[in-house]
């Protein structure tokens, strides 16, 4: 199944896709469907067509967005360190996101730069939860850009102030069930800037995969249905480069993922 | 004025003391109310006096926590460090959060440590902020512990794993208004275990004080009502001793800023 929040005429619904139209669901958005039911009820419960759906970022309101670093490792072995033996977290906001086709809107001056992510969505409350636990908590897969500020993100020994800028991640289009992809298997995942493919990888190559990621993250902290877990980027991100590249204002980044969709985003930079 | 989120026969309620009597704010909690009205409004809009009333954790719905480390200087320049250009920021959850006299819960064999803070509530929503706005949004001031899982923290280079564990940091009891403390002028920030001192320091030697961390943060994510940062912690943690030293089962942890109040919470750790 393909779940999203769209937007019509009338505001904003949870759906679930059938054949070419989305499907309305008993909920605003998805982070609301998603407390009341699990991701595997939606066929279920799907209600009539929506004229004119387009989807939004689905989950609005993530009371957590945990994202690990460093977890590819063709890439962790083109820089030449070891694969860890834990994962680098660190947190985003709900303020954070943004739509899968919303312009990123930075301040001019910055080192942006782009991050192409595996994100998996929580669907049930896990706590210390063991790896088939977590497994059977993933609501689903989509995709995530977490767009970075290096210069802000390198300024001190911790990232997390080059990784929160408000309305910098965008997510999306669509959450893809576990039934229908498999990150195991592997999916490729892509971002392009102004048609030129800057990353190119496959998730098979992760060191911690997804339900190790939420089994690891409940050790410490609750983890609830709408909550995100980035998983890392591959190599080829422009602060990497030689010579370093950043995004500039009108630039567009794709992100993509195999079986799941495409981001579209356009850099804004503002005075 | 000292603010608090007091819990009472018949549930929770915001409420501001007078005399030695806590009367009903019209919110359920400090964060309810600090969405709805300014600090600065309590004394009108006070009620009647609460019986039984016990301050618990004031802000229990923060969708922030910011915190800053490496803050002290006299702390920093006894490390051998330069003082900092930036603030090392990293991020908590509002269940990272717990009251100023639970038990602190956690599971056996980590290295569980102290960190005196001084915590500033924010009363109005900051973008963008300079330091006079920042200043003037600033809602009060209340005591937290950062307890820090050591092991945790320096599994990776992100401390965020370490500092994030669920009911881990004790807030409060209450939150002065900016009228009747100022941390620029020096505030005493203790901690003591067992009843012997291990931190002792002065706000007065804050690196980036409360206004100026405030407006930082807010040039990359907005603050709102309630949220709060955590402005980090003087010399005398566990981890920084010779031989280290970590918190028991059993332990009681006192923290204690002058002129706002002192937390005491006793370490459970289980199986």
């Amino acid at each position: 199944m393909r779940l999203a929040t769209v937007a019509h005429a009338g505001g904003t619904s949870a759906a679930v896709l059938r054949g070419e139209a989305w499907h309305a669901l008993p909920a605003a958005d998805l982070s609301a469907f998603l407390r009341t039911a699990p991701a595997a009820a939606a066929a279920g419960l799907a209600g009539g067509a929506i004229d004119g759906a387009v989807p939004v970022l689905p989950l609005p309101a993530p009371g957590k967005v945990v994202c690990c670093g460093l977890n590819y490792a063709d890439h962790i072995r083109e820089t030449g360190r070891e694969l860890p033996s834990f994962p680098t977290l660190f947190a985003k906001y709900a303020d954070t996101l943004t739509g899968p086709r919303d312009d990123l809107v930075l301040p001019r001056g910055l080192q942006v730069d782009w991050e192409a992510e595996l994100a998996v969505v929580v669907g049930a409350t896990l706590r210390r939860a063991d790896r088939a636990a977590a497994r059977a908590a993933i609501a689903g897969y989509t995709v995530a850009n977490d767009i970075s500020v290096r210069d802000w993100q390198y300024r001190t020994l911790q990232w997390f102030q080059g990784k929160a800028w408000d309305g910098s991640c965008p997510v999306g289009p669509v959450v893809v069930t576990p039934d229908e992809v498999d990150p195991a298997a592997g999916l490729d995942v892509l971002c392009r800037v102004n048609g030129e493919e800057v990353q190119r990888d496959s998730t098979r190559t992760l060191v911690f995969d997804s339900a190790e990621l939420l089994a690891y993250v409940s050790t410490f902290t609750v983890l609830r249905p709408g909550d995100l877990v980035l998983t890392g980027t591959p190599g080829g991100i422009g602060a990497a480069r030689d010579p370093q590249r950043f995004l500039s204002d009108g630039d567009l980044v794709e992100t993509e993922i195999q079986g799941i969709g495409t981001l579209r985003n356009t850099v804004r930079l503002t005075d």
